[in-house]
């Protein structure tokens, strides 16, 4: 079983909170791959090199010198930090953008209403690269930062990244993919814990947006849990960070599982 | 055989350099790894941030903020740079840092008179997975930045990497290697482009040293040549990037060639 696990940047941004997630990702059995977010030091260095933070609907907007910052934060700074920690606890990771070694090629994303710059859309998975590192007991961190193939280096969605790997490779092995995120998993009521919604079915996902329950930055995240696990991963789930060892060394049902 | 080509911050830094030499290198026959420095982002965003360069005898002192900068611009921004732009050459270029792998284990370096601070002397190559990913048809793109395997990252000279890894890989296979850099090959006359010396043996060294031709920073990157050769590498040259075609195409007698 391969296990896909996907950081956001409030992981990444926090220390104690990545080491205490690096630890229990170290300890889980057989293969895996984590995809992590960008955190906020992207923010604080286009700031020091004066280059405007640009948002339109909550998403960066990547300009020529932004995809510079990001490349330089996420691919080295952030996922150079994660896999020499992950060493540290031996666990032999790999570091890779989507340009190594052709593992993740996307295109720029077409110009309807808004131009979000250099910011990719996946095409392709070498899963066949991803395999063989993997048979290495090789485990992949991957950054969120593709490439066209082109010569083009492109921001791109962790969330996507995350579903899309898991897809292509749920094609060569049995696969799960599970999004650590800052809560305990989708809630009825954010402000109550105990409100998590154990399983969602596709059905439900369309009620509880028209409830207004998912709402906002959810919907492309759900979004892409749906598409995973219709297009060949067995299990996928929403959880918090703290909860991945209870939930893979312990067999607890926590966080969100979405059904087919 | 195998070609290790080390390029230093002086292509780094000049994009129709880098081009050109990418161009040549995508066109080597047979496996190659390449060994590139930093050059000069890293002090343009060390001073955005605010962060002083400190140097001592013309040697980076690398502080714990300064090895987070180098490693953004050196393993992110520059290596990944360098992937793209070899994977639009159709090269599969995979870029690591010694982290990455555990491809490059080094020690934080020891304080005699100089605390270098965050600089890494190397220990140990992983050539296993270098020959792994070279047999997959994946050229290595190495970044100076190295680790302790206990969590640290560490700034590495470039110029040791690319001996250390040729002598490790020259166990495994034939390996010669090329230091590209912004002279002709090592001359008697740094004015007279007429006066390169075609072969140095270490006895011609030591004479060379002596006479007060080869000086200062060529020192340790001869010495690194020399251990090289000494330790099993085919054929060590230093030679001009722009030369890389003709010697290595062409067959063209270019640069230094370093001899037992």
């Amino acid at each position: 079983m391969l296990t896909v696990i996907k950081i956001g940047g409030n992981i990444v941004d926090n220390p104690d909170a990545l080491d205490s997630f690096l630890a229990d990702f170290s300890k889980i059995e057989g293969s895996k791959i984590l995809v992590h977010g960008g955190g906020k030091v992207a923010t604080k260095v286009s700031k020091a090199l004066g280059i405007e933070a640009q948002m339109i609907d909550g998403r960066r907007v990547t300009d020529a010198e932004t995809v510079k910052v990001v490349t330089m934060v996420y691919a080295g700074l952030v996922n150079k930090t994660i896999v020499s920690k992950l060493q540290a606890l031996d666990c032999n990771a790999l570091g890779l953008s989507g340009a190594d070694a052709n593992v993740i090629r996307s295109h720029k994303r077409i110009v309807k209403d808004i131009d979000y710059g250099f910011v990719g859309d996946v095409d392709e998975v070498n899963a066949s690269f991803l395999t063989t590192v993997l048979e290495q007991g090789v485990q992949p961190v991957m950054a969120p930062i593709t490439h066209d193939k082109e010569g083009l280096l492109l921001n791109t969605n962790a969330d996507t990244i995350a579903s899309t790997v898991a897809v292509a490779m749920s094609q060569v092995m049995e696969t799960q993919l599970i999004y650590c995120f800052e809560l305990e998993g989708v809630m009825r009521d954010i402000n109550d814990k105990d409100s998590v919604i154990s399983q969602i079915t596709p059905s439900e996902y369309k009620e509880l947006k028209e409830e207004g329950v998912i709402v906002a930055g959810m919907i492309p995240k759900m979004d892409n849990c749906f598409d995973a696990i219709s297009q060949g991963v067995s299990k996928v789930r929403i959880a918090h960070a703290s909860d991945l060892k209870a939930i893979l060394s312990e067999g607890v049902e926590k966080g969100t599982t979405l059904q087919a």
